[in-house]
């Protein structure tokens, strides 16, 4: 792949967003962990409370409020593994536009149905023919492209959580953040070293979709192949690579990047849901799980945010992480 | 019982208990359910949020902050089926207070544990012996006593809620809130129809537990057996009377109560989680059991908060009541 080029997204594009989906968007706040360890309290910042469930409503929102008089003459088209779908239909169904979602046949079928359900069109392909068949759509139908992750309204939009972070706990040592297509940590490492430059931002990956983690100690972007990226039970980490505009987000911004054990995941989701009383997907609670099991890989000494990315996951599967016995 | 009198709390007393335990607890958003009806916009107020996973930090602070002197000096007791213990056991330990709290033994084994662990003294007695053996202990060792709802410094706490959803919301048509002892209800009431008199306070309680419900429609203030409000799911909703300090709030400013069955809390419990990725437990969910399945008797047209005043249950019940199949 090509060689990493400076940054692309600007401080200045994150704070137009803000000014953009504000009154769109839910301002998540932090919520304290209660069973903080000593000298390392950490508070999460809960996306999950999005109407659509995940942090991907504010890029949707901004990249398609910036293209708006297109979105409504043409339609909208994106792939997407479910949230960034399930929020591309939300915006769709808020500004009364035409949208078609690729989604590929290994997404759950919760995160399937609720896209449905918000009146957008599915389309269920390969997970490798994912984007290429979002592009014939766009091509064929003139339908304008929302892309998940590799494009900067995007990038810009996911970075206003880390403009509310910085703005919400000043002096915070550290941002813990899901890495998937690095459209979130790129936008908040972009907002969070602009606001609190000394604030460490470490990106945290499945070790069975540890793609990222790879291109960040190598420094080489890497692809991993969907039949290594689908094992892991954190369905909105399985991209194969990370995009190109966050990958230079990532390279300027991101200081660390480290992995979790699946174990680690489902301990996550059940410590959430009975320590804070929040719903998170297993995505969503793989920054949590890099607090609880890799503090000395952290190296993190006071105050702390993880970033619940979402909260979309069916019922019999939280059941069961909840209470294995079940 | 004494006929009613006069309300007691003011929304002076609100307001000052506002500026006294701001930066103690949590300002919970209110979070828009995306699944509402239309023309009936809802809300939650999750106080499952707070630190304690429940409302009862507000009062707890609010009452405690008013008596530190004593306090520190003497220690203080109180007697809770639970939410209202982990709340006292936490400000004791933020405040490094000794607290000894009086458990009735029917208690949810996880709220016991919960109160345990944050270093106060457990005593378990009988459910019709808890207000006595808490008196008693007051006497005996001169503990200042945190009553959980029968007192004006805990119900102008509780009232700060409501403060925040009438700030939040301008324009509601109503607030549906859980009765137990009325502290919760008794003070929202005050603060929203202080700030906006023509929103409607409705108080919601189970059918198994409906003694507020039976003496709201009498205008007698009645008492139900422990044989009858234990039967109910929602175990922080057992109190077999509402407070005479409550009372006095609720008949001036609560427009009406109603009941839900078990059924439609259990309902309550897993939209909550998978439609707002929201952990309550039973009681939590009662009022928006309301929305959900009483919408004739509250006959609400427009905007709707839904409080949640707490999220501490177990696991493997809530696992139960999202998956019956588990």
């Amino acid at each position: 792949m090509t060689p990493a080029a400076g940054p692309v997204v600007t401080i200045e594009d994150i704070t137009a967003a803000a000014e953009r989906i504000a009154g769109h968007v839910v301002r998540t706040p932090l919520v304290p962990y209660p069973e903080a360890e000593p000298g390392r309290p950490l508070w999460f910042k809960p996306e999950s409370l999005q109407p659509s469930g995940a942090f991907k409503l504010r890029g949707a929102f901004n990249a398609i409020l910036q293209r708006l008089d297109d979105a409504r003459a043409r339609g909208v088209v994106t792939h997407s593994s479910g949230n960034h779908a399930r929020a591309v239909a939300w915006v769709a169904r808020e500004l009364d536009l035409r949208a078609t979602i690729v989604i590929p046949d290994a997404a759950p079928a919760v995160k399937v149905e609720a896209v449905r359900a918000l009146g957008a069109e599915v389309v269920i392909v390969a997970p490798q023919d994912r984007d290429s068949r979002a592009f014939e759509l766009a091509a064929e139908h003139g339908y304008v492209m929302i892309p998940p992750y590799d494009d900067a309204a995007i990038v810009a939009g996911q970075g206003t959580a880390g403009l509310e972070i910085a703005a919400d706990l000043p002096g915070l040592v550290a941002v813990l953040v899901p890495v998937s297509g690095g459209g979130l940590i790129g936008g908040i490492a972009t907002a969070v070293k602009a606001l609190s430059p000394g604030t460490r931002v470490i990106g945290v990956e499945p070790e069975l979709a540890a793609d990222a983690t790879e291109s960040f100690r190598t420094g080489q972007r890497v692809s991993w192949t969907p039949e290594q990226t689908y094992r892991t039970i954190a369905d909105g980490l399985r991209t194969t690579s990370v995009g190109e505009i966050p990958w230079r987000q990532i390279r300027a911004y991101v200081d660390d990047v480290i992995t979790v054990s699946e174990d680690e995941i489902r301990d996550g989701v059940r410590r959430l849901a009975s320590g804070a009383r929040l719903v998170a997907e297993p995505s969503g609670a793989v920054p949590f799980a890099a607090y609880l099991h890799r503090a000395d890989e952290l190296g993190v000494d006071g105050s702390v945010v993880a970033v619940v990315s979402g909260g979309n996951l069916a019922m019999d599967t939280l059941a069961r992480i909840i209470d294995p016995a079940s």
